[in-house]
Parts: C-alpha cells; sequence; structure tokens
C-alpha cells in the first residue's frame, strides 16, 4: 500500500470510527473490527479478558448495559467473527509481530473509547459537512480516540509491509475505557507489558500545533476518580424525624470537608465533588446520598495524600450520622515520568519527518490525566524505557468539546513517525 | 335516589377516580366530570380561572406538562363539553345551590388531586382484587381524595334531593393540588369564600377508626415548600478550579445550616432539606444545584420563623459564593385553629348518626400540613365559622402507602352526616 | 427560738452566704459553717466523701483550683473545726435526726452554690445598701441557693425546737454544684436516699410571685453538660499544610452539625454549642479545639437521643480529621415526675399558712434544669414520693442577672411550710 | 574601629537587644538606642511618624498596651534622648547619609522586632550559657531581627568610617513590625524609599548554611493576616434559641468554607483559620466569634483572589446568621521579584569575600512571606532595583522556635558585603 493510499484508508478507518462511537468497556464493535485487520496482517492476537484482569476494571457498566450494547453492536457492523469475544466488555486486544531476529520488545498503545457528549450538528462542523458525524445522541469520539485507533491500525499495516528493518517483538496495544482513567490498569495486571523494553503511548491534539511533536509529555497529573454512596434511613420529616438517619446531611457535610483538604507543600493538587445528588421527596428524610469525586496530584503521592483525606472524611460523615458507605475507585491514573532515552529517540524520529516544523524533547504542560501511566511505571520498575508523546494538530474546539475536531492530515506522519521509532529501537538495540 | 342506590353511586364514582388519578392542577378528566353531574344536578358552576387567582397557585407544573396531560385526559374520558374549561390546568369547581329562602352561605371543601405513588400490584390489594387499580405508574389516589371527590357530588345529590330541609345558600367547593399544599390559596384569592358563613372541609382516615369521628382536628402544621436553585459557574476543576462559582458548595453550606436553625420555644418546629441534586460531572465544579426545602410550625409565626431563617441562609451561602439564587414557594399552609361553636354541631350531627360509634368534639394530634386552612382563616377573618373534621376509616395502609385504601362503608355515612350539618346550619340560623 | 428571732438569724445566715459566695464543689466556707450548726443542734452529720461518691461528681475544678480556694475560704471565717472534711472539695453533707419513734424517713434537699456572676454594684441593689454584696469580683449567689441554704438551716432549728410533733427519721441533705447540674448524682449514688420514704426539693423565685406557692414543679428539662476537646496535630499552614490535623476544622464541623441534630416528635429538644475555642496561632493548623455543649429534653429519653446524636457527631468529626477526642459529662439532670400523692399534702399546707394567698399543685412551666430530679427518681424507683415546689418571691432581676434579689419575708414562710409537710407526713404514716 | 572590635560591638548589640524584645510597633528601647548611635555616627534622622502613615500601621497594638510597655522600655534602659519620639508605637528610623557627590541613593532595610514566644532556659542554650537569654516571659528575638539591627548599626559604622569610596545617598531603614508583615507597608506610604535607586533587605539563616549567600531569594509568598468578628445576639439556648443571631455558628460555617476556597491553576496558594474562639457560656446563644485567618498567594494576584473568597465567605456567613461582621487587614505582604541586576553585583561582592564559600545568585524556595516586598515593588515601580538576600548561619534551632540561635560569626561578613554592595553601586553609576 503507498502512502497515498494507506492515507485514505487511515481517514476512511478514523470517519467509521467517528460515526459509530462506543464508550468506556463497551468498544464492541471498535474492537471486532481492528481485531479482524490485524488477524488478516497476520499479527498474534490475545482478547478480552486474555488481556485484561476482569478485577482492576474500574468503573464498568453493569451487565445490563453491557448485554444491550452488544446488541446495538452486532446491528451496527460489529465484525461477527470476533464480536463474542468482547462481548462482556472486556474490549482489550493485544496484537503481537514476532520478527524472529533476536531484539527488543516494543509495544505501542492506542486507545479507541469515545464520550458521553452530543456531537454538534452546526453545519460548518466538519464531520457533520462529510457525513460522519456520531449517529448515536450524547456519544462522540471528542478527544481523538478515534484517530488513535485509525494510527494504530496503520502502525500495524506499514510494520507488515517493511518488516525487513525492523527486529524483535512489536506489540500493539488497543486499550479500553482511558476516559475516566478506568482500563488500562487491568491490562497492566494482566501482564501485557510485562516482557517490554521500549513503550510509547500517543495522543493527538491537546494544544500542540499541526506539524508539532513533542517526545515526552509529563504533565499529567495523578488522579483518582471515587464514587460514594451514604445510605441511612428515610422517614418522615414532619411525624417522625428523630427515625432519620440523614444521608443528605452526611453527603453534604463530607462535600463541605472534601473541598477543605489540606493543600500540598510539595506540589500542586485538586479535588472536586463534582456532583451531589440526595434524597427522594421533600418530607422524606434522606435515605441515600450520591457524590462523584475527583481527586488530583502532581505526583502519585500527593494524589494518594487527597485520596486518603477523602476516605477520612467521608468514613466520618457516616459516622456522624449513624449510616453506611461505598466508595467504589472507578478510575485511576498516576504521575507520569517519561524516559529522556527513549524520548530524545521519538524526538530525532520527528525531526527527520518531513512535514514537521517542530520537535521538542519535553513537555510539562499540565494536561489532565492519563492512565497510560500504568503501562509507563510497570515497563520502567522493571527497567524498561517509555514516553508519552504528542502529535500536534489543528483542533476545531477543544477536547471535550461538542465541535473537537482534528486535522486529517495528522495521521499518515503519525504513523511514519511511531514506525520510524520501531526502526530507530531495533538498530540501537542491534548495536 | 335511595341510600342503596346512592351508595353504590358513590362508590362507583370513587372507583372511576381512583383508576384515572391525576395530580395538582391537572384533575382535567376528574374536573370536568364533577362539573357535568354537578350541572346535571342544578348547581350553578364557576370554573377555572373564575375561581381560582393564576398568580396564587404554587407549583404548578409547566405549559408543557399541562398541554400534554390535556390530551391524555381527552383520551382517557374527560367530559367534552366541560374539559375545555380545565385546559390550562385551573380545575377548581365552585357549585353554588341557592335556596331562595333567606339564610346562611355554607360551604364544604373537596379536594380532587392523586400523588406520584406506583400503585400495589399484590393481588390482596382491593383495588387490583376489584380492577380499579390506577391504570398510570406512579399515579396513584393515595391519600382518599377520590373518596373525598366522591362524598362531594353524594353531598350534592343529597342536597338537590332534599332541599326542603335547607336554606340560604350551599357552595360546593372542589378543590385542586391540596398535595404539597398549593391549590387553595388561589380560590381564596379569588374570593370563593368571601361570602361563606359556615365552611367545613373534612378527610377520610388519618388514623381515626372505622365510624369514629371527630369534629375539630386543630393538629395540622402551617408549612411552607421551597423550591431553591443556586446558579454558579462552571469550570474545569483541574485545569482551572478558580474560575468556578461553586453550586454544590453553596447548597451543602445552605443545606447544613438550614437544618441547623434554631428550635423555637413558643411551640414545635421542623425542618428539611429532602432533596440536594448538584452538579452535572465529576470534573466540573458545579454551576448549578437545587434544594426541596420543607418548613413546618405549631403556629403559622412559627413556621414564619423557620421560613425566615431558610431565606437568610440561602441568601448568605449565595453571597459566600457570588453566586445568584432563586426561591420559589410552591407551597403553603397555615396552622388550623378550628371554630368550637361550628364543630359542635358537627360532633352532634355524626352522635346522631346510627353508624357512628364514636364522635369527639376535637383532635390535635399532628397531622400533617392542610391548605383547607387558608379557607378557614379567611371565613373566621370576615367573622365566620369554620372546622375541619375526620371520617375515620379501616386503612389497609397509612395515607402515601402504595398499598392505601379505605373501607367503602365511610362513604354513605359521610355523605348523610354533611348533609346533616347543613340541615342543623339552616335551623340555627333561621332562629 | 421564737418566730421574729428564728426570721432575724435567717436573714443573718443568707446575707453572710450571700456575701461569701462559693461555686460548685468549692462551697467550703458555707459547708463547715453549715456543720458546725447542724452538729449543735444535734444531728447526726455524714460529712464530704462519706454521701458524695468521687466517680460520679461532674465538673468538678482541679486539684489545684481546690487547693487555692481551701486556702481562701479558711482565711474568709470557714469554721476550723469542719473545714477539713470538705478540703478535696467534697462539700456535701447529709443531717439526720432519728425521732426515735417509728415512723417514715422524710428528706429535704438544700443546694448551696453560686455562680460565676460579677454582681451589680449599683446602689439600688439590695445587697450593695444592706452592705453584704460579694466581696468577690465575678462570684455571686444569683440563683438564691444562699437561701436556700438559710431555709435549711431554720427547718433543722425548727425541727429541734418542736421534735414533739415529728416521727421516723429527718434528713437535711445539703447538696453542692446544683448549678450545671453536678453534685447531686454522687450524693444519690453514694446512697444518701436509699432509705428515703418521702424527698421534697424546693425553689426559691423562677417567677412564681411572692406568697405565692407550687406544690409540684413537673417542668424540668432532661439535660446533659457535655465538655469536648479535640486533638490534632499542629503544622506550620504555609510552609507544610498537609502535616497539620485540624483540630479546628473538626470543631467547627461537629459545632455545625451537633447543631442540625433532628427534631423529636415527642416533644421538645434543645442542643447548643454555647462555645469554641480552637487553635493558637494564625498561621499554624490547630491542633486543639474545646466545644461546650448542652443538650435538653422534654423527656430524660428525648435528652439521651439528643446527647447520643451529639456522640456521632463528636467521633465522626474526629474521624474525618484522624484526630482523637474526649468527650466528659461535666453536668446532668433528668426530667421531673413529681408524686403527686406528696404534692397534695405540699400543697395543703402551704394553703393553710396564713401568709400564703395562692397554693397550686402544679405547673408545668419550662424553667431550665434541675438535679434534684436525680434524688427523686432514686427515691421513685424503690417506692417513695418524691416532689419539687416553689416559693414565690419577688425577683429584683431575674435568676442569673446581676441584680438578681429576692424578698427576704419569704424565708420563714418557707421554713414553716416545710416543717409543716414533716408533721403532715409524720402524721399520715401513723394512721 | 578596626574588625574586630567591630566584631565585638556587633556581637555586642545583638546581645542586648536579645535580651530586651520588643514585638512590632513597641521597639521604643530598640529604636530610641538605634536613633542614638546613628545620630552620634552622623546620620541624619527622619524618626517615627515622619516616617511611618498611621493609617497604614497593620495590627498596631492598642493605646494601653502601647503605654505601658512605654513606662516598660524606659526602666529597662531606653535611651531618654530618643524614646519620646517612639512613644505612640511609631518606632520606624530612617538614617541618611548625603556623601555630597553626586550618586545614586541604596537603601538597606533592618528589621527590629521580635516574637511572643517563650525562649528555652535550657542550659545548652547559648543565649543562657552566655547570659543575655530574653528577660521576658513569652517573648524572643527567635527569627534574628536582633541580628539585623546589629548588621544595620555595623553597617552604619563602616559607612561613615570609609565614607571616600562612596557616592549618592546612602538611606538605613529601621522597620518595625515585620513578623505578621504589618510595618512596611506603612513607611512605604510615608515615601521613604521615593527617591531611592537600589534597595536592598536581607536576612540572616532560612536554612542556607554558614558563609553561604544567596543574592536573590524570591520564594516570598504574598500574604494576607485578616482579623475577623462576627457578632449577633445573645440569648439563652434552653428558654428562648429562636431570639439569639448565632456568631458561633456563622463562624464555624465561615472556617470550613474559607479551607474549602478553590486551588487556583497559577501557582500555589494557602489559606489557613489558625484560631477561632466564639462564645461565652455553655447555655448561651454565642453573641461573639473571632477568627485569625491567613492567606498566601505565589502571587500578589493569586494571594488577592484568596483574600477575595474569605471576603465573600465571610459577608455570607453574617448574612445566613442576620449579624453583622468586621473584617480587618493586620498584616500584607506581596509577592517578591528581585531585580537580577542588582543580585548580580551582590553576588558577585559575596564571592569576594575571603569567608563566603559559596554564593549563588537566585533561590526561590519557599520562605513563609516578608514585607520588605513593599519597599521592593515600590524601588521598581519607579525605575530602581530590588533585591532580597540571604546570610547563611548555622541554626541551633529552626526560626520562630524556642531554641533559635545563630553563629554570631556572620555578622560581620554580611557587614562587609553589604558595605561592598555600596561601593559597587556607587562605582557602577559613576560610570
Amino acid at each position: 500500500m503507498n502512502t497515498d493510499m494507506l492515507e485514505k484508508q487511515l481517514i476512511a478507518w478514523r470517519r467509521d470510527l467517528h460515526q459509530y462511537p462506543e464508550t468506556g468497556f463497551l468498544e464492541m464493535r471498535t474492537a471486532s473490527k481492528v481485531a479482524a485487520i490485524l488477524d488478516k496482517l497476520g499479527f498474534t492476537l490475545q482478547l478480552g479478558k486474555e488481556v485484561m484482569s476482569a478485577q482492576d476494571c474500574m468503573g464498568k457498566p453493569d451487565k445490563n448495559e453491557t448485554k444491550n450494547h452488544l446488541e446495538w453492536a452486532i446491528h451496527n457492523g460489529a465484525n461477527k467473527d470476533y464480536v463474542s469475544y468482547f462481548s462482556e466488555g472486556y474490549t482489550g486486544i493485544v496484537a503481537t509481530m514476532d520478527l524472529k531476529i533476536p531484539g527488543p520488545t516494543i509495544a505501542y498503545r492506542f486507545d479507541m473509547d469515545a464520550l458521553d457528549i452530543n456531537e454538534s450538528d452546526a453545519t460548518e462542523h466538519f464531520p457533520v459537512r462529510e457525513g460522519f458525524r456520531s449517529i448515536l445522541p450524547y456519544k462522540m469520539h471528542a478527544c481523538g480516540h478515534d484517530t488513535h485507533t485509525a494510527i494504530g491500525l496503520g502502525l500495524a499495516t506499514f510494520i507488515v509491509e517493511n518488516k525487513e528493518q525492523l527486529c524483535g517483538k512489536i506489540k500493539l496495544i488497543f486499550q479500553p475505557a482511558e476516559e475516566g482513567t478506568r482500563g488500562a490498569k487491568s491490562m497492566v495486571k494482566a501482564g501485557v507489558v510485562k516482557d517490554v523494553d521500549y513503550f510509547i503511548a500517543s495522543h493527538i491534539g491537546t494544544g500542540v500545533p499541526h506539524n508539532h511533536f513533542v517526545a515526552a509529555n509529563n504533565g499529567f497529573l495523578a488522579t483518582s476518580k471515587l464514587d460514594i454512596t451514604f445510605s441511612g434511613r428515610a422517614s418522615h420529616a414532619g411525624a417522625k424525624p428523630e427515625e432519620g438517619k440523614n444521608a443528605l446531611l452526611a453527603a453534604a457535610s463530607a462535600a463541605l470537608n472534601i473541598f477543605a483538604i489540606a493543600r500540598h507543600s510539595k506540589g500542586s493538587s485538586r479535588v472536586n465533588v463534582g456532583e451531589l445528588h440526595a434524597g427522594s421527596g421533600r418530607n422524606i428524610i434522606a435515605s441515600e446520598a450520591k457524590l462523584k469525586v475527583e481527586t488530583r496530584g502532581e505526583t502519585s503521592a500527593i494524589n494518594q495524600f487527597v485520596r486518603e483525606q477523602v476516605e477520612s472524611i467521608v468514613a466520618g460523615a457516616a459516622k456522624m450520622y449513624q449510616i453506611s458507605y461505598k466508595m467504589e475507585v472507578v478510575g485511576e491514573g498516576l504521575s507520569c515520568h517519561c524516559s529522556k532515552e527513549l524520548a530524545h529517540i521519538l524526538q530525532q524520529c520527528a525531526k527527520e519527518h518531513p512535514d514537521i516544523v517542530s520537535s521538542i524533547l519535553e513537555s510539562n504542560d499540565s494536561a489532565g490525566s492519563e492512565d497510560a501511566t500504568y503501562f509507563m511505571k510497570e515497563v520502567q520498575e522493571h527497567g524498561g524505557f517509555a514516553t508519552y508523546c504528542i502529535f500536534g494538530t489543528d483542533l476545531a474546539a477543544g477536547h471535550h468539546n461538542e465541535k473537537f475536531d482534528v486535522n486529517e492530515e495528522t495521521l499518515l506522519p503519525a504513523v511514519e513517525i511511531l514506525y520510524q521509532s520501531a526502526v530507530q529501537l531495533s538498530n540501537t538495540s542491534q548495536q
């Protein structure tokens, strides 16, 4: 496939995925198509529960929602040979190419999930104009993971067609549920990067201009996403106020005190109670309350500090009102420490690409949170190298905006740079 | 109509209403049928806005809901000649019988609305067994207003058939939206009891045993139902926490402080924040929060004290977070002071009824709140007399319970006692 | 001693005590003088720890304060033969007169302690005019316990001089530390009313007019006085905010939630955090916080409900901030249920007194709290009778006011009525 | 004076000041002695209100405390010729030496105040061993301002003895009340640095090792110190709870919400309620509450953001409880931006000093707050240059610790480096 053809294919893949967005742990249509393509290209596949630890999936939808989505996927173009591997919502894929020449194991991570956002129907919105707007209300690829998946498939194609420059093993990791930082940990716990020497994650956009490249993005904050439920006892507020165990008061008290968690002298932190829903009627002492909480820290230790305070506060608020509580971790990301050695190689690969006008080594701008950090930490802990790089692009609107869109010309260079990194790493290691 | 026939008719009316429950300001099918019957009986009718002050309706559903319900009513048996009078949700009726003999004006109040409760489908539940369970999910006559409306129609029938014992004028008031204490004030403000000398409201059940009667129930607490909305400014909790104006924190702070309102030395009070809903996403500073609040007081002054504290607290919480707020009164009831003179007459009428085994003058047991108190206060302020009486019955389960049901044998005696009170008041006044 | 002489003596005693006020568990001068007089009159005395359970003294001053006060007492007229019995602050006295004729055991309770109030120095204030104003700043008999003690001594005198009308045993109980409801429980636990058939406590004033009498005051609220301390960890608020364990935040949170404790449907309740002191410097995370809390209930059960909520809230607030807490009960009173049989006798005695213009059986007006209720409950539980009566008087200003004063003409009739009750009870029992 | 003699003199001055510590706006003995020495050296003096704007003094003690301290100062060695200039607590001094050769105006700032700390009496504590421990309980030079004042006097001596190397004008500023960042603003507002081209403030210690030097310390946080008072209405908590206006609840609510102020994305911030004192009795609704609050920000804008939130919260809490409040700024410091050009010169001077082993240009380590920043901002705003440098020393214990002490060998080199900076700045400007 020449590069023109590949570029058209990349765009076709991306638009198809964009039109059929699937949120975390429901990427059944997406994964089934990805698996079919990779299989055909000759990769060895590991699918679903084989590459995901069930108990480490965070914030996974319940059985009912999963089952309903499976039906939707089947009716909307999922590949019938593969969809059954993902039917329970374990939608991860690891595709391995063993080059049969001794060499390093190099892994690339691509995330596949969409967001609960209603895509704009404005006529100036590119996906509307080109006819690939999301077919679903309140589901949208508004962060670019559709392009990530397409880039992953493009890289797979490139690798297969240019094997002669490579050695060792190449692992392509297609991860579910990056949004909410929910999916990576389960793949790490399933051992998918245990044997990896070099790990490269990447993202499109994030404010970096088109044809600019950042080889190491260290700005991610460690984060925890916590769902908290207080369960008390209802009672008629007029007739028997003393018989109630007030979950609304526990939740309000917890919320106030959570925001009051101390700042940390070692670096920046964040905490937010983004949602609080309590009670079922004006004249009833509220018996249930739910909070959605998020903590962040410049380092994993700072995030851990904040999270521990949340736990104490929640336990204390429950004790105050003699009620019970449940605190569920529905997402978690670590702080990010890219390996400079690996980043240097990436920076060089990008510099040499004819389209790239700027390739910088490192950026520490805050860029939210990422659970690719789980893979990175695991690889680095056993002596490997890891980095997180950014392919700049033109953004029609910011990430997570209903008018988010990218410049599709970013796709091919991204594939080429990633491929070049594999070549360089093969060479480096052979010396 | 003999009493056997009337009893059957009462039960038929009651079961029809029970099967088609309509909540406050949506009693279109109900009111249209009531109006048709009263018209046929020869009463002079005043309908809808004629007997309701639009600006004094509290907690009225919005136009859309009202319009949708109109369609439902038309498709579910509303009387086509009358339903248009109630199409905007002003569903009150005043039916007057002028007896053309000088005498007092005597008014009886009946409430017509149902509750947002899902009726039990248990086979032992009487309406299930007899086939008149609510046809609608989450709508149910679980407080007995279906029986009140039937009793009102029965009283109308009795009056027409036994005019010779009466003088003056009889006014039958069919009130919407008693639940949430929302509808009476608008009828009072429209002037429907300005000319009333005697006013009698009544309720079935409330814990009083079958064939027992209470002539004056003074136990109602004054109450206010308040809907509070805080509007702040959203912001990304990780990227720009300082740009948010946090409505969730304002609401949590308000809730805590509302519960902390001081007790009152002059009598009992209540306050409840029954619901709190804030925020739209875990990682967003919440820009909106809603609270459902209820205050009560043994006297109207005590309730007013509590309500004023709520207002200060809400205004202060908004100021704390530099946000705006709206506080809407969606219901209000006064405390109750029955006229002993009138209660004595009622007590006597009940005593003389062959089925009644106990008729007491007064009870002060707390019995929630009631907006018939608005009519009572108005009548008493211009020199009239008012009381609130209870017809005891067997309850299958408490009021507002999904298995609530009454003993239908209570209906006929209720009609007869109310009719007797009209006779006695006619005689009393003639002396 | 004739009644004129006795009246002069009563006034002399009262003024002496008024001038030398001693607060709870420090009534050393007072008790030593009382003991000396009672001894001389021929009563059998039990003193100090003999009649007080050390572990049941609530809110007792520390050793240092006690020791310092002892010195003061010795230098200010304490009786040297007796003061040593009270040197550790166990200042209770039980004086028994065995009449050697079979009959009931009748007990009278008198409280002796003063308040931390600065007595007015206005020239129109009677004690100023007559030269018996408190010699101590911020110490004052502003509740009339000086008169109670004088009445007790008067009753002792009367009894000794008129033994022939009496039988059984008379017990005069002089109680320390009624203010703050701290002292009675320790005397009950020491068993001083185990053998008592009739128990009579009394109070002067409380809003009842001069020469009026109330035989049974049931209006006391049960109460608990709680001292709460949170102990956290200090830290520099700028340099190491994360190392602090914030006792100020725990205390603020506890205070807010304590005020938010639910009202009780069975009767009135109260809760107050009257004082909160936290922190030792602006730039230090506060490591210590203290709260003074008071709960009340129309019944002991209601007070217990409120107190239990306080305990939960305090424990929860400590847990929230990972700190420790201490909650000390420094006072407690029960609700009051006077025995009607006994009250009838008292009412009759008062009715027959020539000065008394009104003697009523019972009043339920709220009148704060009293720990005489401990004696009452104990006596009633073993089958005896108890009441709490009020001798009306003219008040110059309300109780606990710096200008509080009584009409001294109330003293003699009080003694006479109490003596008459002993006569009646002797007679009653002999029948 | 040779350097040996000067060193002895420096130590003698320092120990005298250490033994007689005076806190902010009470440095009367200190200032009177400083003024006498400077006068004798030939400096032109401006004293007291001449160099301090009364209305810009923050957190100044009241008249009574000031008057009492004056007496103490007079009895403890204040210079009688000068003390009267400082008798109202305006204790600032500006000493100017006009060299009569055209050149720049160079200012040096020295702070003179002590802390409310009880100095250790441990035998190993150097001031104890050498007999110059503070003569006052709870007053101590625990931050080294005694050495700053001595260095200032040493610099004055050096300048006078070595005028020939200098030109322009030298201004020595002796500032009161640096602790709590209270005094500098008033001197700035009085115009004392309006004509200054170069401004140099300095501090001893702060963790920098002995014989190390930092030419520019930018780590100061902007800060505001706020005293907040809520005034409500007292009421008996049992008898009339509804009549109280609860200042304790307002304060608790304010405290909680103040801690919950949002973090700022532009840099670090701090907020602390270090003290909360509310209420005067257990059974009284608290009518008054006081909070001591401190805000900080990496920039003045961030501090301003936090302070504005505090103001809103306090106003809102008062509104909640229908009470009034007062918020007084009792201290304020800005963020620090040293002029690199000037710092370079200082760094060079230190490098060339034979004792100095390390001289670095800049440090951004957080070092609390400083109100020298007011002088710096003023000088920089009119085009001048300013820096804040650190003379490292051995610390026996951290600043503000009861065992704080320095290595007195640091004094002479500090004087010499500062003098050299004056020489360099004279030369620089002449070129």
